[in-house]
Formats: structure tokens, sequence, C-alpha cells
């Protein structure tokens, strides 16, 4: 295994949308969403170990995630997680993570991975991985990973591909990124061929990443490399504590990728979803006959068709008549919601957490 | 207080149809059903005890509920609780409390009341009893009150009522009694005015119950006193043990009501439901502008109509078009159904049953 090879996990993030399920203080990479007996978090360590050693497996996250995560990744050494003293989004983290990981081997090369999402084929994963890097590490690269759209989605960021690269197979230069475009334009990227979904896998340097950083969010970059010689030190953490939630919050897209003019796209098939709602598990989960997805439940349904099961514990659902549902049953909150109105449901969080507390979120 | 006044509350029923609030060891008569901090028996002790002093309030229950009941009723006195060894319907039920009571007081008049019914009009309630007893008390008389029905109610039994009797105002013979009549015999019995429901309530004295057992249901009264001199003694339990189980299964209705030519009925507006069913439940229950019941849960409803959410312990329920739906949640039971299909749930609990095992129903 090649030693400069590193690995950034974010699973520093809330989401609300899986509700009552992703819960505050357990949001959805914690969870063992398909009954597996391993969380997100772990399947995607898991997934990334055979080609990254483990000593090179750098998570951040939250403080608050810092119990949660030493339970579910103990393989991991403490000096490998990072703790984000406030949320500030991608970009500061991913800067941190780079300026971490050069202290400690300047020729590294890393894939900075979000911590929640699917992945099926698991040695195209491997192989786009250990392809990308290559790219990256022969030149002064920012490379992404694309996913051919199978669907309209509004819920994700687009990129549009440019111009092939000479001498390289399946990467192209980057023409244009659009976050989250209405249906409309969801639909013409659709047709058009040209549009790939953002997977948030990102590959580059830790060199050269920097050398991003300073070109075009020079701000961050300052404020965490204001003190010199602190990276793999003991006094890591607390210059963190100190700068870290000076950061703008504002995500490594807006800052870096849509701006850099080295920015490449590596299409990818690998049966990938980002998990991002109830609607995306539904779809990448086993239906039964009539299109119902039970997750970890027993479940005794007549005449429901095309709804999802999710309930906790050793506990039957009886339902009837239900067309198009997500049935989620968690602690002390149940959602009875059809899936077309997925959408609302961070709405509906922040309206349970003003009429009935924090306890319920 | 007249002394020799008795009640008889029957509450050994298992009721699966308000499953899974009802449960196997926790059937309706011992849930709070209306969130006032009382179970549904111990609404109707209290209900009785200002017309009937607490020494001459029978319980007559399954074995299985002995410590339940015990718990609820520390007031009750324990010889005052007969534990049936076997489930034999309200007959044989009926006939053992009646030697009890008459081995104590051979002139005692008894009021027999179920444990799980509702009755708003506490006042109405009393004025009905005591005119009833005094009805009883004063002739060889078998008295029911009946309900003016305000609905073609396919679940209950209804009365015809017959001649008047002279002298006594608002009771009447009884012509006919019909047990759960289609739905459009229902509608018939509505509109003519000469029907009423079937409250199970009961008046007689001891006396007179015992002879009519003795003339229309002789092999239950015999295999109750084939020995002499028991009840009210020691000897009660043991004997009740071995002669219970050998009971025919059948309703005082169906033994002795529908047989006998000495039947009354006192035609009674009480503000009453027998709650047999979470359609009968919803309807007597406050409801918001949109026509939704919430028994005990906070419930955040969008687009919801005509539906009743009963979730226990302290969580939030959150939905989207349901209408018309039952959403029922505990312990390891969730239940979303159709209003309208509330008939099958108890079929649906012997699925349960079978399928998953004892420890869902």
């Amino acid at each position: 295994m090649n030693t400069h090879r590193y690995c950034v996990i974010m699973c520093g993030g809330v989401g609300s949308r899986f509700w009552p399920f992703s819960r505050n203080n357990c949001p959805k990479q914690f969870l063992d969403f398909f009954g597996t007996g391993k969380s997100l978090l772990q399947l995607t360590v898991e997934r990334i170990s055979p080609i990254v050693r483990p000593e090179n497996i750098i998570l951040v996250t939250n403080k608050q995630y810092a119990g949660i995560i030493r339970e579910q990744l103990p393989q991991i050494k403490e000096s490998n997680i990072l703790l984000e003293p406030a949320r500030r989004n991608t970009a500061p983290c991913v800067c941190w993570a780079a300026l971490h990981i050069h202290a400690l081997d300047p020729e590294a090369s890393i894939v900075t991975l979000p911590s929640d999402h699917l992945v099926l084929k698991e040695n195209e994963f491997h192989k786009a991985i250990d392809e990308g890097l290559s790219f990256v590490e022969s030149g002064d690269r920012l490379l992404t990973l694309g996913i051919r759209p199978t669907s309209p989605n509004t819920g994700y960021g687009y990129i549009q591909q440019g111009v092939t690269v000479e001498g390289v197979e399946g990467i192209r230069r980057v023409k244009s990124f659009t976050e989250k475009p209405n249906l409309e334009m969801a639909k013409v990227f659709l047709q058009c061929g040209e549009f790939f979904w953002n997977s948030g896998i990102f590959l580059w340097t830790a060199e050269n990443i920097l050398k991003a950083f300073k070109l075009y969010a020079p701000e961050i970059l300052q404020l965490l490399t204001a003190s010199e010689g602190v990276y793999g030190t003991p006094k890591e953490t607390e210059f963190i504590d100190r700068q870290f939630p000076n950061a703008p919050n504002i995500s490594i897209d807006y800052a870096i990728m849509e701006k850099a003019d080295n920015v490449y796209v590596k299409i990818v098939d690998l049966g990938w979803s980002d998990l991002g709602t109830w609607k995306a598990l539904y779809e990448v989960s086993p239906r039964n006959a009539d299109g119902n997805v039970t997750q970890n439940c027993k479940v005794l349904a007549s005449d429901c068709k095309g709804s999802m099961f999710a309930v906790s514990g050793d506990k039957i659902v009886v339902a009837a008549g239900l067309k198009d549902y997500i049935v989620a049953d968690n602690g002390n909150a149940l959602l009875i919601y059809p899936i077309a109105d997925e959408q609302k449901i961070r709405h509906i969080v922040n309206e349970v957490k003003t009429r009935f507390g924090e306890n319920y979120i």
C-alpha cells in the first residue's frame, strides 16, 4: 500500500432529513441503516481500508461526536480524529485536514470522503480512487468523482464536463458546477448528457489543495496557519480550538471547486447514493412485491404500496391502505409521512424543536 | 345507603379490539383511556360508589388479572374479588356472583355493570340505578337499561320495547332481544323507534336471578350449587376452581334474558358508550378543527382529517395526509389503520399472534 496516500472522512454532519431516525446526538452516519450491524461510517472506513492503511485514515468531526466515533471505530487512533470545536461546513474542515496531513507527510495525496453515502460497487470504487489518486499525484490537479445521473434529482450538485484530458481516459476538465438546480433545469441536465452528480468525493495532494486555498480562500488558510509548526504537535488542538470558530461557514465546492481552474471530474459508476433522503434510501433498498421496504422491523401490511417502514427495536407494525408513505418510528418520535413530501421533513424537525423541545430531535 | 344493595362489576374480558393498546395482560378495562389518570375500571367503581357502599361492591374477573385489580383498587377487600379459574362468558359469572351475594345477604338486590364502558351523565346514572333497583326490589323482575340508539350500530345488541308497566314511568316490558344485527336491520331498528341498545347493565335481586337460572339455565345453577353452604366460606374458592371450568360458555343474554318472561327495560340517557371499538372511542372524544382526536400524545398533523392518534408514553407523532385513520402506538406494536376497517383488528391480532408470537398481543 502506498504510504503517502491518505483518506479524510468527514463525519461531523447533523442531517435532520432522516428524523426521527437520525437525531441530534446520533446523526445518519452513525446509524446502521441497512441492518448489517454496521453504521454508514463504519462501512465507509471498511470500504477505504483495502487501499489506505489505518494510520493514514483521518476522521474530521464535531467535538460532540467524539464519544460515538471512539465507540464505533476503536481501531482508529486518537490522534487521527480531528475534533472541530464548531460547525463550519466543509471548506475549513478540508483545509485543516490538509494542513494536518501535510505536516505529517508533505508528499501526501488525499481522498476526501463523505461518511454517510452508499457505495455498492466496491471494486469500482477502489479502482476509481486508485486511478484518481495517481492522476492528482502527477500534476497540480483537483479531482472530483462524478456520477452519471439517473433522474432529475434536485437535491444534488451537478458537474458539467468539459474537454478531455490527453492520454487519460475517463477524466475530463470541469466546465461548471451547479448546486441543487430546480426541476426544470435538472431535467435539461439529465437529457443533455454533459452533467454529472457531484459525489462529494474529492482527490488532491495536500500540497495542491493548500495551494488552491492560498489562491481562492486565503482567509481560511491564513486563519489556520497563524502560528507556525503547530500541526502534528500537542499544540494543534489548542490552536484549532482558538482559530477554527473564526473560520467562515462555507463549503469546499463554493470556496475552491467552483473557482479553481484546475478542476477535473472522473466519471464513475459506483452504485452510489448519497442516501440524502428517505426516498433515496427507499430507492436503493430491496422491495417486496407491493413495492414496500421494510427496515429492521416486522410488518403486517395490507393494501400498502410503495411504502417504507423503518422502526427501531423489536417492534411490529400493522398498517393498511398506505400508498407511498414513510413510517419511521424511533424512540420518542413517530413519523407517518408521504414520501413525496419528504423535503418538508427538515422544516418539520424545526417545528418539533420549537413546539416540543430539543428532546424530540 | 341501602345496605342490601350490591354491585357486581364484571372485569374479566380480554378485548382485542383496542390492540395494541389493550394487551392480553392488560385489557381495556385496566387502561387509562382518557388520560384522566384513572382506568375505566377505576372510573366504574368511582361511579357506583355514591350509591353502593364499598363492602357491597363485588368484582368478578379472571385469575390472571388479580394482581392488576389489587393494584388499581386497593380499597376493595380481597374477599370481594371473585377470581374465575376459566373464561366462561357472563352467565356463569352472574350466577356465581348471585350465589355469593345471596349467601351474604338473602335480601340483596344487585346491579351488574360492565367495567369498561363510558358514562358521561353521572347523575342520570345514579338516578337510573336507584329507580331500577327499587323496581326489581318490588317484584320478580329482571331489568336491563336500554339506550336510545343514535346510529345503526351493528356492534350492539338491541332490545325491543313492549307494553308499558302500570304505575311505573320509563320502564317497559321487553318484547325481543336481537344480538348484533346486520346494517340493514340496524337501520330499520333505528327508524322504528321501538329498539334500544342493550347497555349490559342489569338489575335484579339475588333471589330472583337465581330463580331465573333455575328455570332457564338449570345446568349452570346445579353445577355451582353441587355442594351446599360453600358461598361466603373458605371453601368457596376451592369449590369454584373445581366446578366453574365445567360451566358452559354462554352469555347472560342468551342464557336468561332472551328466555325469561319477566324481563323489563328502562330507557335511559346516560351519555353512554361501550367504547367497544376505536371508532366508538373516537366518537366520544373531543376533536380538533380537523376532526382529529389526540389521546395522551403530542401530534403535529398536516392535512390529516377524522383521525385518531393514541400513543403511549411521552412521544410525538408527526403525520401528514391521513384521512380517517387510527394511529395507535404502544410498546412493541404500532397500528396504522383505516377507522372504517377497524372490525378487522380482531383478526389481525390473531394473525400477529400466529406469525410473530404471544409477545406482541
